[in-house]
C-alpha cells in the first residue's frame, strides 16, 4: 500500500464530480472551502459508531429529496459528492492511511465516468479524470464493470461483466452505486434503466469475495454497500426500471425486486438459490418478501427452485412479460412516459409512496394529503390542471418552484 | 355571506338525524341537553389544533364501534349526529359567522336526506327536512350528487354526477360521506352498495377546485375529506361493496381499492393517472398500494396506464369480476350472503380484520383470540353454535346482547 | 379428580422426551437436578400474569433458536420438554392438585408419543410410556388424533380424526403441537409435513367445544392454544409443508395458510364460514390477511364462500397445485430439497426471514445483514462456498459450528 501524498491537487475546468467510494468502514467528511478556497477531505478509520453525519456534510451535498429522508445520508456514509458548478475545484488529500480498498471516481459534466482503481492509482486516476475533463479520452485497459449512457432523460446503466454471469462483487456494487448516484439530483436525469449484458442479468453475490479468507469484515462491507445499493434505487428521486432478458438470482433478483418497476422477457427465470451453496438469501428475502406473497418467497427460498417470467408476473416481482424482440420497446415505452411527466412531481410522489407504505393507514394519509396540498402549490402542479382543463398539453417547468405558497 | 340568526329553533315530530357538515377547519360540538330541553351546537373557527374531542362529545354521538377506534372521532370531527328517538330535537346554533362553505343536512326517520345546501340556505334546508319529517318531498331543482335507497338491509348508494364523471368534489364526498354515516348503527342497515351512474364510476378529484384560485386551506380540506370518506368505508361496523361498472379513476380508483369488497364488470378500466396532469395519486397510493403489490402500483403511478378488470383481479384491487349482465346479480348475491349473517358478529369481524392486520403477528393473534371468546359470548354466537349442531337455520338477534359473561 | 400421588418416579431406560401439557392457565417449571438426581415440577395454578419464564426455564429447555425469539417462551408457557440424552430420568410430580384437563404425554428416543390422557390416567400413561421406551407397544383403545412419522429427516404428521372432518379440537390441536415440538431441535429433522386422513383436511375448531356449557375460560384456552400451534409452525427452525388434499375451512384454513409451504390438489377448496355460524373467522384472519390480499380475504371472511385451490394459488394461499395423484410426489420433492440443504443455513433463514418482514426496510436489511454475515462465518456456510467453486457436492456438518469467528 502506498501512502497519499498529503496534498494531491486536481484542478477542474469545467463542472465535475467527484466521488470518493470508500470501501473499509470509515468516516470522512469534507471540509467547507477555506481562506484559501480549498476543501479539506479528511477521512477517519476504525471507528466503529459513525458520527452524526448530517451536521457534518458540506452544504454541496444531496439535494432537497434527501433532506426528509434521513436514512439516505447513512446510506451514503461511504460517498461524498462534491459538486462545483464551474470553475476550478481543488481537493486536499489529507489522509495518508489511505486503505487499499478504497477507490477514487470522478466523472465530467457530462455524466461520463472515470474508472474506479485503488488508491496505488489515485494519482493516476484523478490525471484520466482531468483528461476525461477536457474531452480526452481516458482507458485504463480494464472492462467497465458498468456502463453508463445517458439521452433524452433516460439514464441506461448496464451490468457489464457477463463473463462472471454480472456477479455483483463490491467493484461491481461500487460501480452501480456510483452510476446511479452521478448527478441524480440533476434536471437532465428522469429515469433510470437497469440492464445486463449477456444471458445472465446477474447472478448475485461473487462468491470468491465471501470467503474466510475475506474475512468478516470485508462481508460486512459486502452486504453494507449491497442494501445501501438496494435501497438507493428506491430512496433517489427518479424510477429506476429493471429491464431484465435471462436469469437473476439471488442478489440479482433482488435486484429486480428493488426496482421500482420490472420489465422482462418470457424466457427470464428468477430464483434465490442461495439455500444450494450454504449461505440463505436472507438479504434478497427482504426485497423478495416485500414484492411477493410470502408462500412464494418461502418456497424460493428453501428450495432455490426457479420460478418463471410468467409466475413472476402473477405473483408481483415483476411489472410486465414480453417477447424478447419487444423488451426494448415496452421498457423504454414506459422511460419515455415517464419523461413526459414533471421531474419534482414524480421525485415527490416516489418519495412519499415508499414513506407511506411504512406507515399506519391513518398516519399514511396524513402524509399523503399534505403531499397533494404540497404538489398542489407546485408550479408544475397548476400548470397540469391548467393545461387540463384548457385542453392543452402542459408545459412543464420541471422545477421546484412554487405557484403559490 | 349571509349570518345565521343566532336562534334557529327546529322541531322534529318523528325520529330523526340531523347532521351538520362544517367544511371549513373548524371545531364544533353539541352541548348535552340544558335545563330548557335545548341542545346547544358552538362552533369555533380558526383554531389550528383541534381539543380533544372524546371527552367533549356528547353521549349521543357514535355507535360502541367508534368507541374501540379513536381514529373514527377525528374523522368525524365536522360532522355531529344528533338523533332523537323520538319526541322534539330543538337544536340551537348560536354563532352568527357561519362560512359560506359550510353545509346542512337533516334526514328523517326513513334515511331519506335532505339536500345539502349553502348557510345562506340554511332556513330553507331546515324547513325542506321539516318537511320530509312529515312526509312531505321537498325538492330544490337541483339534480343529487348521490342518490341513496335502502331495502332489506342493503344501502343502494349512487354516485350520481354522470355529466362531470362523477367527480369527487368536496360536495359529492360531503354527500357521500352523509350517505355512507346516515343511521350507520342502526340495525336496519346490513351492507353498503356504492356505485355509479353512467359510464365512469369516477374520476376522482374535480380538477376545478384544486386550482391556486381556490387556495391552500380549500385543498387541505379537499384531502382531509376525502381521506376520512376512504377511511370511513373501513371503520362502519359494515361492509362496503364497490359495484364498478367503467372507468375509476385517480381518488375514484381510491375509492374502489378503499372499499372491502369490489365486483367490477369486464370492460371497467382502473387507473392512477394524476402524474399526466401534474398531480401524483398520493393519497389514492394509500390505498392502492395496500391493495396490489408494489410493483403493480408503481408501473400504474408512475405511467398513468390503465390496468384491465382482469389484471385487477389478478393483482387484488377487486374481488371479483364479471359479465356487465350479471353484476348486479352477483353484487346482491353477496350482499344477501351478508345480510343472512348476524350483524354484530359481521361488526365485530370487520373491526377486528382491521384491528390486527396493522399489528404484529403476535399482537395479532392475542387480539383476535380475545374477540373470539367475546364473539362466543354473544347471544348469536352461541344461537349460530346451536343452529349447526341442531342442523338448523339459525334464528339472529341482530342485537349485542351476551349469553354468557 | 383423582389427586396425584406426591412423588411419581419414572425411570426411562433410553433417551426420551417427556412432555407436560397442562390445558389449564398454569404455571409450572422444573427445577433443576436437586443433589438426588431428581427434578422437581412445580405447577402454579390460578396466577393471572405468568412470572417471565426466561430466568426460570431449567438449561435443558429449548434449543439456541428459542433463545433469540423470546415469544416463542411465552407460546410454550405449558409445556416443557425434559430432555436425558440418555440413562435415568426421574419425574417428580410434587402437585396434587392436577386439574382434569391436565394431559401428560411422553414419547420415546424415536420420536414415537405415547398417547395424551387425562390426569386421572396418569399413572397408566406414565406405565404406557416407561413400556414404549421398552419396545413395547402401548395402545390404550382410543384412536390417535394425529399420527406421526418420521424418516430421513421428513417428519409426516397425519391428522387423524377424518370422522370429525379432523376438527382442531383442542387435545387435537395439543396432540399437533406435540407432533410439531417433539425432539424439534435434533438435527435428525430436517423438514415436517402436515397431512390429513380423509376427504376433509381440517374443518377448524370443534363447535361442540365453543359453547357456552364449557365457559369462557376454556374458549379463551382453545384460543390461546390454536395461536400457539399456528405460531409454532413459523417459529421453528425447520420448514412444514402442509400438504392438502380437500377442504380445509376456517382454522383448517389457518393451518394452511400458517405453513412456510403449501401443497393441494386441484380439488381442494379454502373457506373461511364462521360467520354462517355467528363466530366471524378472526383468529383464521390473521393467517389468511398476511397470506392473500385484503380483498380477497374480505370476501372469503364476510360470504364464507369456498375459494377454489385454482385462485388460492393465484392468491398466495397456497405454493403449488397438482393433480391428485401427483400430491405425494410433489411434496417429496419439496421436502427432500430441503434435506439436502444445511439444517442451521435453513433455521437461520427461516427465523431471519419472519423476523425481518416484520420490520421497516432499513432494520430488516440491518438485519438481514448481520445474518449474512453469520451465515458466512459457520462451517457449512463456507462448506458450500467452496464446494461450488470447486464444482462438487457439499457435505454438510449440519452443525453449528464456525469456521471463522
Amino acid at each position: 500500500m502506498k501512502p497519499i501524498p498529503p496534498h494531491i491537487r486536481v484542478v477542474f475546468p469545467g463542472r465535475a464530480s467527484f466521488h470518493i467510494a470508500q470501501m473499509s468502514p470509515v468516516n470522512e467528511f469534507l471540509s467547507p472551502p477555506g481562506p484559501d478556497g480549498l476543501r479539506h477531505c479528511q477521512t477517519h478509520y476504525q471507528e466503529q459508531q459513525p458520527p452524526p453525519r448530517q451536521q457534518q456534510l458540506p452544504p454541496v451535498f444531496g439535494g432537497p429529496h434527501y433532506r426528509h429522508a434521513p436514512e439516505a445520508f447513512a446510506m451514503q456514509e461511504s460517498m461524498l459528492l462534491v459538486k462545483q458548478p464551474a470553475g476550478v475545484e481543488t481537493l486536499n488529500l489529507q489522509d495518508s492511511s489511505f486503505s487499499t480498498r478504497a477507490s477514487v471516481m470522478a466523472e465530467d459534466a457530462n455524466g461520463i465516468y472515470c474508472r474506479s482503481c485503488s488508491t496505488e492509482q489515485v494519482d493516476a486516476a484523478i490525471f484520466k479524470c482531468f483528461l476525461r475533463v477536457h474531452g480526452c479520452c481516458a482507458r485504463d485497459g480494464q472492462t467497465q464493470l458498468t456502463v453508463r449512457h445517458q439521452k433524452d432523460g433516460i439514464r441506461n446503466i448496464v451490468l457489464n461483466n457477463p463473463k462472471k454471469r454480472n456477479a455483483l462483487s463490491l467493484s461491481m456494487l461500487t460501480s452501480l452505486r456510483s452510476d446511479i448516484l452521478a448527478d441524480v439530483d440533476s434536471d437532465d436525469l428522469r429515469v433510470i434503466i437497469i440492464s445486463a449484458e449477456g444471458p445472465v442479468f446477474s447472478s448475485g453475490h461473487d462468491l470468491k469475495e465471501l470467503t474466510s479468507a475475506q474475512g468478516k469484515e470485508y462481508h460486512s462491507r459486502v452486504f453494507e454497500v449491497c442494501s445501501e445499493v438496494m435501497s438507493l434505487i428506491q430512496d433517489i428521486p427518479v424510477p429506476v426500471i429493471a429491464k431484465v432478458n435471462g436469469v437473476a438470482t439471488a442478489a440479482g433478483c433482488q435486484l429486480v425486486a428493488s426496482c421500482d418497476i420490472a420489465v422482462a422477457t418470457e424466457k427470464s427465470t428468477f430464483a434465490t438459490p442461495g439455500v444450494n451453496v450454504g449461505l440463505f438469501c436472507s438479504t434478497p428475502a427482504v426485497a423478495i418478501g416485500r414484492a411477493v406473497p410470502r408462500k412464494v418467497a418461502m418456497e424460493m427460498l428453501f428450495t432455490g427452485a426457479p420460478i418463471s417470467a410468467h409466475d413472476a408476473l402473477l405473483h408481483g416481482l415483476v411489472s410486465k412479460v414480453v417477447p424478447e424482440e419487444r423488451l426494448e420497446e415496452e421498457t423504454m415505452a414506459i422511460a419515455r412516459r415517464v419523461c413526459e411527466s414533471s421531474r419534482p412531481v414524480v421525485a415527490l410522489g416516489k418519495a412519499t409512496f415508499y414513506r407511506q407504505m411504512a406507515q399506519g393507514r391513518d398516519a399514511a394519509y396524513t402524509t399523503a394529503s399534505r403531499v397533494m396540498v404540497d404538489n398542489l402549490a407546485l408550479r408544475d402542479g397548476q400548470e397540469g390542471i391548467r393545461a387540463f382543463l384548457e385542453k392543452r398539453k402542459p408545459v412543464w417547468t420541471n422545477s421546484t418552484e412554487k405557484e403559490h405558497e
